[in-house]
C-alpha cells in the first residue's frame, strides 16, 4: 500500500492504494508503520537491515500523479459500527501525531487532489509542496456532513491563521494550488512532474543542516502541534457522535451513491 | 433604527440612523434585539409570527451607502455620567458577544466608512465584504484619546495577527478597502452597489451547507472569540477610567467641536 | 559604541562598533544603558541634563550603512567559559526585554545586513524599516549549530506566524528585504539613504498621538512580548548546554576560521 523509494538521505513514502489513495484502516496502519521504521533506520548503526550509503535524514510523503489522497475511505467506513469507527479515528489521530512528532522532517509532495483527510495528512508535515494544475486542496468535511474535529481545526489555524481557518473549515472550501500557496496552506507549488523532486530537495536541505540544532529547533517549533493531541481523547466520543448523526450518515451515503453512479457511467 | 429586509433564507439588518449610523444606546439595543429575534425566527416551526417561505438561516449586517457606521455616538456619550457610560459599554460588549455567539452566520456588508465602533461591529461577524472606493476602515480609538479595550484588540489580532493588530491599534490607522482586504481585516471588496448582494450571497452559501455540521464547526471555530468576553467584566472599570481621563475628554470634545463647525459651515 | 543623534522628539541610537556592530558584552550593556537613559529623559521635567526643545517621545535603533548588526560577537564569545556565556545571554535577554517593555516606542532602522542577533534586536522593536538592496535578514542560528531559544522563536512567531517561524527558524533562512516585508518580518523597506529618516518619521508619528491612549495601547498590545521573558530563566541552562555542545562549538569555530581567512585574503 506504500511504495518506498530511497533517494539518498531522503526516503519517499508513496501512497499506493488505487484508485484514490483513500485512507482505509490498512493504509493508515501501513503509514504509521513506515514512519516508525524510518525513525528506527535514522537511529543509525544499531538499526537492522542492509547498510545504507547515506544515513536516513528526511522523509517525503507523496501520492499518485493527480491524486495525493482522497481522504478517509468513506464507502468502507460506512460499513463499520461505532467501535470500528472509534478504532479508525484513534489510529488516524495516532498517525497524525506521529507525523507531528516525527524525529525526521517530513515534506508532503502533494501530487494532486488533496481533499479532507488528504489535506489533513499534509497539515502535520514540516513543509508542503503541491502540484500546479486543476487540483483542489482543503478541508471539505462540512460538505459531507462532518463537523471539523478540534485537533484538525487547530492544525489548520497554525498554517493559515484563525480567520481563514474559520472561513475555510466552516464553508468546507477547496482551493487551487495557487490559492493554497497564497494563504499558506502549502509552502510552494511546482510543476506536477517536479513536485516529488522538489519535496526531496527540501527534505535534503534540512538534512544537511547541523543535525542537533535543527532537530532541537524542530522539536521546539512543533511542540504546540504535538500537544494538540493531549486532549484528543476527550474529543473522540463527540467526533463519533457527529459521524453517526443522521445528517452525516445521509450526506455521506448520498455522496457514495453519486460516486458509484459516476463510476458506473464512466465504466459503461 | 434598523430596517429589516428579508432576502430568502437571509435577513438583512440595515442600520438606519442618519446621518452616520452612530451607535447610540438605542441603536445598540435595537441591534441586540434584532439579533435575538433572528435567533428565535431561525428556531423554526415553534416561532411566532407569519409563516416564512424559507427558514431563516443567515444574517447580513449593513449600513447606508457610503457609511456603514461612524462608531459610538460621541457627542451624545459626552453628556453621560460614569453610570451612563458603564451601561453603554456593557450593552455594547453584550452586542459584540451576541454577534460572536450568534447561532446564525452574520456577514457584514460594509457599505462605506467604518471607523472605530463601526469597524468593531464588523470584527465579530463571520465574514466581511466592503465597498470599494474612497472609504476608510480601522480602529482609530487612540486618535480620539481612547486606549484600545482588550477584547477589541484580541478580536483584531484574530483577523490580522499580532503584528498588524499592534501596529494599527497603536497608531489608530484607518485604511482603504483594498488594504483592508490585503491584510485580512475584510474578506472581500465589491463595487458599492453590489456589496449587500455579495454579502447576502455569502450568507446564503453558508445557509445551504449541511446545517448541523456547519453550525458545530462555527461554534468550534468561534469559541475563542466568544470566550474573550469571559474576562470583559474585569476590564470595564479600566475602560471607564480611560473614557473619563483628561486626555480622552479633551480629545473627544475637540473632535466634536470640529465636526460641529464643519457641519455648520456645510449647512450655511 | 553607540552614537546618539537627537532628531526633534526622536532620539536615534546608532550602533557604532565597527566593522560589523557585533554584539559584545560591552555593546549590549551600552545599549541597555541608552534605553534606560532615554526612559529617564522621557520622564520629563524632573530629568537631569540640559533642557530639550522638545520632550523625548520616541527612539530609533539604527546601524551602519550596509550593516545593522552581525549579531552576537562569536569570536569573542568563543573565549568565554560557561559563567561568561551565562552572563552574556542574561544581559542579552535583559536587553531584549528592555526593548519589548520600553516606555518609548522603538523603531528599528535596519540599515543593512541583519542576521541572527541583529535580526533578534529588531524583532522586539515596535516597527521595522529595512534598507532595500543586497542585504539579508533572518534567524540563521541553526546554521551555526545553535538551536533557536524559545523566547526568540516566540517573538518570531508573533511577527510572521507559526508556519513561517517554524520554516525559517528550522532552516536558518536569511531573506531579502523585499521578502522580509512580504512575510511581515519587517514592516517596510526604504532606499538605504532614507531608512533612518523613514524610521524617525514613523517614531515621530507615534509620538504625535494622544500620549496616554497610545502608551496604554502599546502596553496592552506588547504585554505578550514582555511576558515571554517570565519563563526565560528556566530556559537559560538549556541555551548554555546548546552553546557548549560539540556541534555548536565545532560549527562556530569553523565559521570564525572561515571569516578570518576571508579577512586575511581581503587584507592581503
Amino acid at each position: 500500500m506504500i511504495d518506498i523509494v530511497e533517494r539518498g538521505a531522503v526516503r519517499e513514502l508513496r501512497l499506493a492504494r488505487p484508485p484514490a489513495n483513500a485512507l482505509s484502516p490498512q493504509l493508515i496502519a501501513a503509514l504509521s508503520a513506515a514512519l516508525a521504521d524510518a525513525a528506527v533506520a535514522a537511529g543509525g548503526a544499531g538499526a537492522a537491515g542492509p547498510p545504507r550509503a547515506e544515513r536516513l535524514a528526511g522523509l517525503v510523503l507523496s501520492g499518485a500523479p493527480g491524486m495525493f489522497s482522497a481522504g478517509l475511505d468513506v464507502p468502507h467506513l460506512l460499513t463499520l459500527d461505532r467501535d470500528g469507527i472509534r478504532a479508525l479515528w484513534s489510529s488516524f489521530y495516532a498517525l497524525l501525531r506521529g507525523i507531528a512528532a516525527s524525529p525526521l522532517p517530513v515534506v508532503a509532495a502533494i501530487t494532486g487532489h488533496s481533499p479532507a483527510g488528504g489535506a489533513v495528512l499534509a497539515l502535520y508535515c514540516d513543509l508542503r509542496v503541491m502540484a500546479e494544475g486543476e487540483f483542489r486542496i482543503g478541508l471539505n468535511e462540512v460538505r459531507v456532513g462532518l463537523p471539523m474535529p478540534p485537533v484538525i481545526l487547530a492544525a489548520m489555524r497554525r498554517l493559515v491563521g484563525p480567520r481563514l481557518a474559520e472561513r475555510m473549515c466552516v464553508s468546507g472550501a477547496l482551493v487551487s494550488p495557487a490559492e493554497a500557496a497564497r494563504i499558506g496552506l502549502v509552502d510552494e507549488v511546482a510543476p506536477p512532474e517536479r513536485v516529488v523532486e522538489r519535496a526531496v530537495a527540501m527534505a535534503a536541505e534540512l538534512a544537511a543542516l547541523p543535525g542537533a540544532a535543527m532537530a532541537a529547533t524542530r522539536r521546539l517549533a512543533r511542540a504546540d502541534l504535538v500537544a494538540m493531541f493531549d486532549a484528543a481523547g476527550a474529543e473522540m466520543e463527540s467526533v463519533l457522535d457527529s459521524w453517526f448523526s443522521a445528517e452525516a450518515q445521509a450526506t455521506m451515503r448520498a455522496l457514495v451513491e453519486r460516486l458509484a453512479r459516476k463510476r458506473a457511467a464512466a465504466g459503461g
